[in-house]
């Protein structure tokens, strides 16, 4: 049975799980649980996660939701998917769960916090929130200090020291890459001091060609969207009362 | 070489880590990285930990840090220790790292951020924050909804439905017992409507005697200390002057 993948490829963790299995060659079946649309709130999608959340998958009978418990399983489960991306070895795996299990409070609230309150709140019909926003970005830049000086430290191309890139890359990266939805040179502001972070994000995008981009098309035209919509709307309309037409779950 | 753990029982995700060891007898030296003197941001304890949080571990030559990294290392790095606290099966063992992973956004965040500023954030020089403490309140009682309603429905006395518990539960629980610091009705209203999340608190305590126990006096010592001083402070002074002095890294 074809493993089902309940995604939306505006939300970053999906495209993460999505990018794997591409690259992986492994087969599946992808439904789209449309945010914009609050799919996820259906009775139908809470069989499939009752935390109403995507990404979530079906591989037979068994359930499975958070993007991280996934692409472990998934890089367990299926024959043939090579080591470097969740090693076998008891100390390089745990060094892996480490930048994984960081990333939730660090990197993931820091980005997600920081996109929602100076882009994406008024889809939700929230306005901006500028002190929220101020909040995450201090916890998105300490993020990006640590990723620079602790895991892009040693002499291999990512995370760790490694010269083959793990699930935590692609975690990771997928998450940086939602930062180009922010007005370009407030995202220059954010992450151009940090070079290494910069080459790991174009290595990593290199190494999983052509997948990573193909699957990222979808934030590439939201980032036009709201390109435009700034451009077209000026600073004389109040941020809050901006409704582009895009909804994220984050 | 002795398993060196870098803690402070004062914070939760060190006493789980504690706890785990102490429960498995695997042999420890433990460290006491003082957060009160903000002894994490030592050049010395850098070198163990770059990140500058407790819990983090040395084995041998090899550092690791992020608590559930810990835990699952442990599990499966120490001869003899039970399979049901993280199962080798692909299947049990993915949904133990689904709990996990959904507990730092959703539980955690919610317990931390309501404890530190309906409590602890004075120690820090910081007033408390109503608005903050609400938003967390709201994550804090979504989240045990979800424990109560997706994780406790089944059968078994643990998460999962598992009649023995894993790294989740002990890790889930260790958070919810901080609440103990709130004040005693603040907290009955919190967690009081949670039946099934209750009796699942007490069950993980007996089956964790005496460590589980042990490992919390500190945190009982300050809950006393901390119901001392709303009484004999009252309601009088502003609450952003009171200055417990007790100190958590959360």
């Amino acid at each position: 049975m074809t493993l089902k993948l309940y995604v939306d490829r505006m939300s970053q963790p999906s495209r993460a799980v999505i990018i794997f299995c591409k690259l992986n060659g492994i087969d599946f079946e992808e439904i789209h649980i449309n945010l914009s649309k609050r799919q996820q709130l259906s009775p139908e999608f809470k069989e499939i996660n009752p935390m109403k959340q995507v990404p979530a998958i079906m591989d037979g009978r068994f359930k499975l939701f958070e993007s991280h418990a996934i692409l472990r399983y998934l890089a367990c489960a299926f024959p043939g998917i090579a080591d470097h991306w969740y090693p076998a070895d008891l100390y390089k795996r745990a060094k892996v769960d480490s930048v994984l299990d960081w990333h939730h409070s660090n990197l993931r609230r820091g980005t997600a916090g920081y996109i929602f309150n100076t882009v994406l709140a008024p889809a939700f019909g929230l306005p901006l929130n500028p002190q929220a926003a101020a909040e995450a970005k201090k916890v998105l830049l300490a993020s990006l200090a640590n990723i620079e000086s602790v895991w892009l430290q040693r002499k291999g191309r990512f995370l760790l020291g490694s010269g083959q890139p793990s699930i935590a890359d692609l975690s990771l990266v997928c998450e940086l890459i939602e930062l180009e939805i922010l007005d370009e040179k407030d995202r220059e502001r954010i992450i151009g001091p940090y070079k290494r972070v910069l080459k790991w994000i174009d290595d990593t995008k290199n190494a999983m060609e052509p997948h990573l981009q193909e699957v990222h098309v979808i934030l590439y035209k939201a980032k036009e969207k709201f390109h435009k919509q700034r451009h077209a709307v000026g600073s004389s309309i109040p941020q809050s009362s901006r409704k582009p037409d895009l909804h994220s779950k984050m």
